[in-house]
C-alpha cells in the first residue's frame, strides 16, 4: 500500500491534512457513510456529514451508529493531529450521548473533535455534533493509547 | 409509512420479530453497513455482519464505527424485545471499547445484546461482539429511556 | 426532615444557595470525604476538595473514587441549579477520565461542573477536577433524568 | 514504606490476597468509606459495603460517589489479580450506571468485579453493585492500562 509507506514518514496532522487535500484517498468509511474531514488544527479535527435515509434505522430516525461513528472520526483524528511522525494511536473507548433526534430534515452536521488531555502514552478526546445553526445533536468521549509505529511492526 | 401504522398495535418483540422474518423491510442503515439481526429472545437481540474494506478506516483497520453501531443495534434492540405494544424508547447514551482490530479477515461478526436492568423509566443493556470462534472483539453498555409511545404522537 | 419540606418549595439554586450560605447543614458525604460546594452559576456548580491520605488507595496515590465522587457532584448540581421548584433529578450514569494521579502534594482541587444539555426529561453535564495551577485531574460526563417531584411523592 | 517494598514482588493476587487476610493494612479510603474486599479469584474481585447515613447526599440517599468507588474498587482489583509480580496498572476510565436508589435501608451491598478483556497494555472489567438477594443497584465498565512496574520507578 504505498499510502502507508508515505504516511509512516508524517505527521498525524500532515497525513490528515493530506487526505483533506484530496492527496491520498478518503477512507472507505467515509465513502460508506458519506462524511468528510473539512477541517484541522492542532489537537482539532471537524468531520462534515449531511444525513439522510440511507442512515435511518426502523423508526424513520437516522440511526445512533452515525453520531458515534462521527463522533469517533473526529475525536480520534483530534488525538491524531498532535502525534509526531513515528507515533501511532489506538482508540480503547468511545462514550456518545445522543441528545437530539436526527432526520434529513436536520441538513448539514459538523462533527467537532478536540483533545482535552494529551498525555505521552494517553490522551483523550471530546466531540460535539451540531447542525448549521449550532445546535447540539449529540456529545461524546474518547480514551486513545499512544504507542511507537515501530511497536506494531 | 403503513409500517409505522402496523407497528403501533405490536410489541417490541413482535415488530422486531417481522423484521426477522421479512415481513417488515430492513431498516436503511442495515443495508448501508451490511448487517442483519438474526436472533432474538426477551431482553436479547443478535446481530451479524460480516466486515469488509467498504468499513475500513485510513490505516487499513475497520472503522470503530461499525462496532459502535453494531453494539448500539443490538444493546438498543435487547432493550426493545421488553416493551409491550405503546411503548417506545429512546437511546441515551452508548459506551463501546474496542478491545481488538477488526479487519475483512475477522469473518462474521456476531453482536449480542442483553438487558441488565429493566425499570419502568429507564432500562441498561450490555453488548458483546464476538467472531466465530468467540473471541471479543468489542463489548459497551447502553442507557435508554423508556416513555409511552403516545407521548410521542 | 425539617429540610426537605422547606426544600420542597424552592428552585435548584435556591435550594443549593441554602447551602453554600450554611443556612442549610452540608450533606453527610460531604463532610465524611471532606469536600463542599464553593460557587454556583446558571448550569455551573463548583466543588473544592484537598486531598489527604485519608483517600489513599493501597498504592500510596488517591483512590479514583474520590475524583468519581467530586465529578458527580458537582455535573449533577449543575443539572439542579437549572430545575424550577417541583422539578427533581436522578443521576442515570457517570463517566469519568483519571488523567494524572493525585497525591496529598496534589493540593486543593477545584472540581467545575457544566451542563452541555438541558431538556425536559434528560439533562447532561460535563466535568472537569483540577489544581490551582488550572492542570487536568480528571474529567467526565453524566446523564441525568428530569422528573416532577410529585411524581415521586 | 515497608509494605510498597514488600508487595513489590508479589503478583496481583499476593498482594490483594495479603490485604483480606490481614497482613497488609486496609487502604485508608476503604477505612474512611467502610468498605473491605471479601473474596478474589482470577480475573474477580468482590467488595463488600454497608452503607449509612455517613454517605448520604442532601436528598437522604446514599450518593452516588459511594457506588462509583466501589465499582472502580472491584474492577480494578480483578484486573490486578491477573497480574504477575512486575507489573502494574493504572485506572483509565470508569463508566457506572447508578440503577436503584441506595439507602441505609438497602443492607449489606456486594460489589463484584469481572475481567472482561485482558491483553498485554490493556485490560477492562466490568463491576456489579447488588444488595443480599442480588438485587442490582449500580453496573459499570473500567478500562486499565498495564505497564512495567519499573517503568514508573
Amino acid at each position: 500500500m504505498p499510502v502507508a509507506k508515505q504516511a509512516a514518514g508524517m505527521s498525524g496532522r500532515e497525513y490528515l491534512t493530506a487526505i483533506v487535500e484530496g492527496r491520498f484517498p478518503a477512507p472507505p468509511i467515509a465513502r460508506l457513510m458519506g462524511f468528510h474531514v473539512s477541517q484541522l488544527g492542532e489537537g482539532l479535527a471537524v468531520f462534515e456529514c449531511t444525513p439522510g435515509e440511507q442512515h435511518y434505522n426502523p423508526i424513520g430516525l437516522v440511526h445512533g451508529g452515525l453520531a458515534c461513528t462521527l463522533l469517533d472520526s473526529a475525536m480520534g483524528c483530534a488525538v491524531h493531529t498532535t502525534l509526531p511522525a513515528g507515533s501511532a494511536y489506538t482508540t480503547l473507548e468511545v462514550k456518545v450521548n445522543l441528545v437530539r433526534p436526527i432526520t434529513k430534515e436536520t441538513g448539514l452536521l459538523r462533527c467537532e473533535g478536540r483533545v482535552i488531555h494529551s498525555g505521552k502514552r494517553v490522551a483523550t478526546a471530546e466531540g460535539k455534533l451540531l447542525d448549521a445553526a449550532g445546535k447540539l445533536y449529540a456529545h461524546g468521549t474518547t480514551t486513545c493509547m499512544i504507542f511507537s509505529a515501530d511497536a506494531v511492526r
